[in-house]
């Protein structure tokens, strides 16, 4: 079943080390198709070396196995809140890319230091909270996807498509598999500049927000022109 | 039409991801015909892996396509303003390169700390200011073009042939498409070692002038001896 | 003899320079065979690309050589005490990788920031002292050994399967070559994350230990249901 | 003229790319002919790509060109002096390698932090003063080699077989071309960990001197035993 989808997210999963966002079988991509109310996403510690789409894992948005011989991502549960919380968003990704996971284990969110962060990020983008002790009784990977729907219940989730989560690392979603790979890959990238940027002058101040605006709708929204319309 | 043109332009562009400049679609090289005013550039927002020597968009001085399928990058009035403000370029280059980019978003000119960076740039690389929300209204990419031609009004646009617009990223030429691409290379290059030359000591000092003349003569001008002449 | 095992430890040792942990002929792994009270590691001094598994050494656990064409490894005798002092492992390995030599360098143990070093080491990654001028005239490689074996004396030593020694590098084990060598690669990562944390961040504080135990344990022990079991 | 040292020193060069040490066609690599009084050295400004061992240049000790079509590296007095200081070395090379060159640029002398570093060199890797005009009007390459020579008038220049030039990059040498181009790789390993550790630790201390000492002579000197005697 959902061959196609299969396919796609075994393509956006294998994005993963072309971009070096992964070491090992460490990060995981879902896609979904919204009318039969399924996801589909990376095994649990596979090889991507070793990887199929046949392999990929079918999954409810209560995070039950529908179809698979292999057990979906331990992460699994998180992918399933946001397909259950963002009604439009199309694939969701997890990785432990190495900047990104720097700004998430300093426990920082990134400014946007640039256009290239204000060309796919609409402000920073949030370093959230370690779940209490409780909350990951109760469900670790649930309420890390609750806690991500939560922080954008009063926010547009699709102009800032990901979140550091502290102490572990970034989650990126968008209108399918390889769009929110294509979002993580840009986070990584703004990740180590605003590293670099605090280095070269620890009194960095925000990009002025005319230039934020000018950016991000220069490729966003009714008014935009950038690339081929 | 100005095939051959198409032709060097494409090659130039696709060094831009060979020498690992440019994400994605970032970044865009252009060349020039200063016979016929009119100059070529890279399409905006299509895949490198994609692009062809006939994807290529041709542009006048004013910035308005004259032949191509596709919209031509979105910083092609940039381009414009520069090939008309310094009539003996003839190549100009964008990119985000993650060192220079850093430098721009840091708001710091990069200074001459070495040899290196003396053998191609005469002094600082100078990190200009963000425009105002009033010359963004007006015209966000021309007046981009237009604050770098002011700064060389009354300075060698040749002898350094960069700048870093603050919380955006660098603009290189020179005399073809080629040269502005490797100026983009050294450029990277150097605002790499700055960075980890004040790491390394940060109170360290720019180079002694009479070690940048010797350099910069070494390979410029008519005593110049660096190579095959 | 030991003709599997020899390939084993030969293909573990190809792995340093394919995951870029090692420079020229720096790095060694070994790999034991618990029943023969024997271990093969890699020759001293010899370049990776020349490498076959024949010209693996087989050793005893007092270092001697026992089979081989070529001197074992220089670093010969800290394996064999690790492989008389920790009964159950069966992989050592140890490498000059840059960012884990860094934090050995910077005489440093490495704080757990994040889940990715959760995920495979329990707590910090210890950095050892150096050994005193004595402890070196009386056997440099293998005190070293016994340094480590002390330090793990009240601990578990697989529970955190690497060690930092200072001024000098790391040493990491696991239950075979392969495995330790893993470890190695991780343990890099770590390394880097951490380093990079505490530029982001640096009065960053440990991760939280709740959230250490949650991710040691969704992969270790009887609870464990991370990957396929 | 010189065909065997030729192929020799070609491939000596065409290490540089192999190993990250140069952009375009910085660096230059030579190598020596003792009874015949000549070395052989990379012509000036010549793409890597297009260099063939035919390309080489023959020069003798004064720093006059012998033999071949091309101008020698700009650097060829810096060698030629070198060769004629240090009678007993085989091989010299000078790149703009990024860390190195920083340490240059910050005019910081390399701290021993590590076995790494202890392995091949004895002691800090010095950063020697920039020339003074009057030296640099009198010839400039040439007193950069009268400048490390002097250095090394009451040391042993087979101990520590590199300098950095304060503001420019490093200068290695060694037996034979192919061994300085090794020291070179080693130099920028030890300047990348050294920057790193001092990140990790701002008040870190050089390696204790026994610590030094047992690996330098580990691998250098009549007592050694790493590798295959």
């Amino acid at each position: 079943m959902l061959e196609e989808l299969k396919k796609e997210v075994y393509e956006a999963n294998m994005l993963l080390p072309k971009y070096g966002l992964v070491t090992f079988t460490w990060g995981n991509v879902s896609g979904v198709d919204r009318e039969k109310k399924l996801f589909v996403i990376k095994p649990s510690g596979v090889e991507y070396e070793k990887l199929t789409p046949e392999d990929m894992v079918v999954v409810d948005f209560d995070g039950n196995k529908v179809e698979g011989r292999y057990n979906p991502s331990s992460d699994t549960a998180t992918h399933a809140v946001l397909y259950s919380q963002f009604d439009d968003i199309g694939g969701v990704v997890h990785t432990h890319s190495a900047w990104a996971t720097s700004w998430a284990q300093a426990g920082r969110s990134i400014p946007c230091y640039g256009t290239t962060h204000a060309d796919y990020f609409y402000g920073s983008v949030p370093c959230l909270r370690v779940l209490t002790k409780e909350e990951m009784d109760e469900g670790y990977e649930k309420n890390t996807g609750v806690l991500i729907a939560d922080y954008f219940k009063d926010k547009d989730h699709n102009a800032v498509q990901g979140v550091l989560c502290k102490n572990h690392g970034p989650f990126c979603w968008g209108k399918n598999a390889e769009d929110a790979v294509h979002t993580a890959v840009v986070l990584e990238e703004v990740a180590k500049m605003a590293a670099r940027t605090e280095t070269v002058n620890p009194r960095v101040e925000p990009t002025p927000q005319h230039l934020q605006d000018k950016h991000y709708y220069r490729k966003h929204g009714e008014n935009a022109y950038y690339g081929q319309r």
